[in-house]
């Protein structure tokens, strides 16, 4: 049972890294949803507190990944908001 | 405590709501991932059996939304194709 979770847990994730590349090879990232990022990043952000507070290793380590990925989609969403918004 | 945990299931959860609005407004996904969303999806799907396996309503509720939220995204982006790949 615990697999399932660490499984759905790393694929949930490390599914932000072909994100993160896409953006980065194109410098492109008009269609991705700066509302979405914006709000994602912030519920993340509270899962890693709530990990932190309920001493849960793989909701910490998970959530903390995803922070700084979705950290640097949004810094990308910044960065080549020329051709982004 | 509870409530940190069920705020941050929900924004991570209705983050992917203005996502889907933009591309639907836009008709374009051209800088969405297609493999984040295939990635996601899967491990969205695999929580979604998780919760249902350890009947953890909260895990269930938010991972069925964010389930269908993600198929939606991944229909768009093979609806929007012309303007997507």
């Amino acid at each position: 049972m615990e697999t399932l979770g660490y499984l759905a847990g790393i694929l949930t994730t490390l599914a932000f890294v072909p994100q993160v590349l896409q953006i980065y090879r194109t410098k492109s990232a008009k269609d991705v949803s700066l509302a979405m990022f914006l709000i994602f990043t912030t519920g993340v952000g509270m899962w890693l507190i709530y990990g932190i507070k309920v001493k849960a290793f793989p909701v910490i380590a998970a959530n903390a990944i995803t922070l700084i990925l979705s950290l640097v989609i949004l810094f990308f969403k910044f960065k080549y908001r020329k051709t982004s918004l």
